[in-house]
């Protein structure tokens, strides 16, 4: 079961009068896919967590925020930026004893 | 046109055993129409920014991450805690005084 790509495309086509490409199409339903089923493994644990049998509407909006909360930890640990950054902001910090 | 509610319930179906009452199906498809409505924005703007007339794959690939940073953005400014956390940070470095 997929994504209808006709369906995604003229949804696009009101938002742009460019023209879309077959394998833009395919890109971003790609990316819907992987949403729907992260945000419904998600859901799923948000009902379960209240014992529940049913996935309700508030399963699913918390999900696009935990989704960014994930994505956030996982650039933090890709990063080798923070002790730089850490530094930084303490020279700042510091500058006002000049 | 909006996304087809029984196609994403069914693909949410593949990942979950639990049952799915309509408000989430309806939920998630709100979320999706704007992430569509994002996505395609953005992409148009990359598109636009190369000169050229046609959303390619590359144009959406970055669109999810260009959401994620803005959506952080948002959050840094919507928080009072920043203040807080720089204090608490500097608190664990002079820590090490002791």
């Amino acid at each position: 079961m997929t994504l209808p790509k006709t369906t995604i495309k003229r949804i696009m086509k009101q938002y742009t009068n460019l023209n879309i490409s077959q394998e833009a199409v395919d890109e971003i339903c790609k990316m819907l896919e992987e949403i729907i089923k992260v945000t419904t493994e998600v859901a799923e644990k948000n009902a379960k967590k209240e014992g529940r049998k049913t996935i309700k509407a508030r399963d699913i909006k918390n999900c696009d925020d935990e989704r960014l909360k994930k994505r956030i930890l996982e650039l933090c640990e890709r990063t080798d930026k923070m002790p730089i950054l850490i530094k930084e902001m303490l020279n700042v910090i510091t500058s006002e004893l000049e």
